[in-house]
């Protein structure tokens, strides 16, 4: 890790930096494909599962006899495992039901807003070199606590051309209504425009590379929503002396181990902590079986030493981190200061692995610094909060002049009028 | 209005569409807007103003002594009814606030969700014929109540080259921080970049025509969030022969007068009703002022009959109006069964004109069907919400073990070890 000493404002800009991201170098693919899947559909869908991922499953869609079965397939230990994190990823997402807020505005003038589920939501899962099943229960888990009625998944089969056992268990233990061995560009731009045998939907969630990122982005030209635009994750740990080097070390490597392009950040308020932490590195990282990745992340991280902690706290803030460690003796100020960040793990026993697989909390967050705009996804990722009224005869006695008055300074008279009419049968 | 008469569910798509938006036509000049003002800034601003407002003002950004005294300028009548709707659209927005979400989740395992407010957000109100000072109400109060730091305003001014007293009236009340005399495309890439004088923001909110929807989408590929994409407005009246005619022909017409392109859709159970509203629609169009934009707007407005009131419902559903109107006998069922719909008005008493101004819901609302993934803005579009977690040794204890099974099974070593190398210490 590179350290930087008391950096001055004019460097923080650059610290707080993520690799640009381009798309327009991916851009004319993505056009490609999705012209490709609106006008052949799934002849689209199996050419270019062929020609991206290098296989071509017999059938599109997994039956139901393949996943509701998929149990079996597992040990005993990794299916607890499974069903301990499911409980709790339900639990806490369940707690965000919100109750419908109703407001009796004045004499007869009722307002009152409810949420109601999306009815189609497409979920993405990346394929690569193991099998991302935790990232189904934190899209699946939402949906069917939401209540939406289609919970279409997307993954691409693996190099056998199946889809791994945890995933499809996951899938049926989250109520997925249908789950398609399809991945990148082409299973984007089947949820989009819909194919002979994939449905479109109203809203994809989930997490991908750049060619999926900016594949979403497409979709939200042909009206489907998106949860939010995906980048490499991150991590920031601010830590002082209470902080534990090693503790600091592996969470580091946890996130650097996601692929080359992670970013780790370190912000200390305690010099000592950079070296530490840096030889704890040296000691675990030579261990990792993706050690040649963690490697690759660590060279593009900082550790950052700050000695005023009020300046630490604007460094985080500015930043934005995906996920956000918190060792610090003054815990309290860095939760209750920070503004941006998408999830927060505070204390010595509190490591990033926990939010990621089980604790309850999700972790399809913000990167990029999007956490500044972005929630993660969460229970409301599934709604849609709709507003309602209902106004009686003396509520539109008493309100309508306000109306009128109103919509006449716009210059809007028939809106005038709509109240105008009333008021005559009224009054 | 055009009408059908139980329309077989293969004419419904046709019936629910609206008229495609293409923005291939408008995205060369929001291409080259955006690359100039991120280029040159301020000088870029002046000269699109110039060219598309037909006019440059002195000063793009208007002192706040420009409207802190815009009181004096408005009649005491439209100050009182500004004043009367900015109470009941705080009071409704500030219902919305929703408390921390917190769960024990297991022993020694803490996970809450906190809400907090977007830091700077832009807002756009579009120029015209009249001042739409209550877009601003329906903007800058919930980013009030979220306590947003930075709320800053772009509108275009007027032909005389100012903003009309009732917008700036309305921007000092609502706690706008900064009040800038641009609009179209220029106005958002300058929220989107920043200039010398506009600052850039996290999130653009608010109505516009093509230009400036297509501008927003081109916004959120530069780290920028949008509230929607928007259209047309549009409003769908569902009526039996409990309604009265002329109020559902007053609505509509309030809605015709929006602009040519906007949609009015009525859906009757009572075939009479097809009659009397269009009689009521001519006696009244011929008194507006705005009667050739509503005349258009009604030759592709649709009036139509369904005998069975849960096709009627299934049609409404498909649609996904912005505005939707109930006049029925059975109004608890189509209150109920709306999936999809911006904001629902109940009864004879309901205008939609209300919700425009004054009964306190938003007015800033999903068109072109978004309503079925999209939420119309409301407190939450000013907010993201973080999880935070805290774990204590013994929580660590418990957990840990989940944690590693799953990152086990998902091939990421280093997630486990940032587990287990805490539980080497706890056990």
């Amino acid at each position: 890790m590179k350290q930087f000493i008391n950096p001055s404002k004019t460097q923080w800009q650059a610290l707080q930096a993520r690799p640009t991201a381009s798309y327009e170098d991916v851009m004319p693919v993505v056009d490609a494909v999705f012209s490709a899947v609106q006008t052949e559909g799934d002849k689209a869908i199996r050419l270019y599962s062929t020609q991206f991922d290098g296989y071509c499953p017999e059938y599109i869609e997994v039956p139901k006899s393949e996943w509701e079965t998929a149990a079996d397939e597992l040990t005993p230990e990794l299916k607890g495992a499974i069903d301990h994190a499911y409980q709790n990823i339900y639990r806490f997402h369940k707690a965000q039901i919100t109750p419908h807020v109703k407001v009796d505005i004045q004499n007869g003038v009722r307002c009152w807003q409810e949420k109601r589920p999306i009815e189609k939501v497409g979920l993405y899962i990346p394929g690569g070199t193991a099998p991302l099943f935790s990232s189904v229960l934190m899209l699946a888990i939402p949906a069917q606590i939401a209540g939406c009625k289609e919970v279409v998944l997307c993954t691409p089969p693996d190099k056998s051309g199946t889809i791994a056992a945890p995933i499809r268990y996951a899938a049926a233990l989250c109520g997925v209504t249908r789950l398609f061995q399809v991945g990148g560009i082409q299973a984007i731009a089947a949820l989009t425009y819909g194919t002979e045998t994939i449905p479109n939907v109203y809203k994809i969630l989930g997490p991908g590379n750049q060619y999926v990122t900016a594949a979403k982005q497409k979709a939200t030209q042909f009206g489907v929503a998106i949860d939010m635009p995906a980048g490499p994750s991150e991590l920031l740990v601010v830590a002082d002396d209470t902080a534990n080097p090693a503790y600091v070390a592996a969470d580091l490597l946890s996130q650097a181990e996601h692929g080359v392009d992670s970013q780790v950040i370190l912000v200390s308020t305690f010099s000592k902590l950079l070296v530490s932490v840096q030889q704890e590195i040296d000691i675990q990282l030579d261990v990792l079986p993706r050690k040649d990745i963690a490697k690759a992340a660590l060279v593009n991280s900082k550790a950052i030493l700050f000695d005023d902690e009020a300046d630490a706290m604007r460094f985080i803030n500015g930043y934005g981190p995906e996920h956000y460690i918190i060792c610090m003796k003054n815990e309290d100020t860095f939760v209750k200061d920070i503004q941006n960040a998408g999830s927060v793990f505070i204390g010595n026993y509190t490591p990033e692995s926990a939010g990621d697989y089980a604790s309850g909390t999700n972790h399809t967050l913000p990167t990029n610094g999007y956490a500044k705009q972005y929630s993660g996804v969460n229970l409301d990722s599934f709604f849609k909060a709709i507003t309602f009224q209902k106004i009686s005869s003396k509520g539109i006695k008493d309100l309508g002049p306000v109306i009128e008055e109103m919509a006449a300074a716009e210059g809007l008279q028939a809106h005038k009028n709509a109240v105008s009419i009333r008021l005559k049968d009224v009054t």
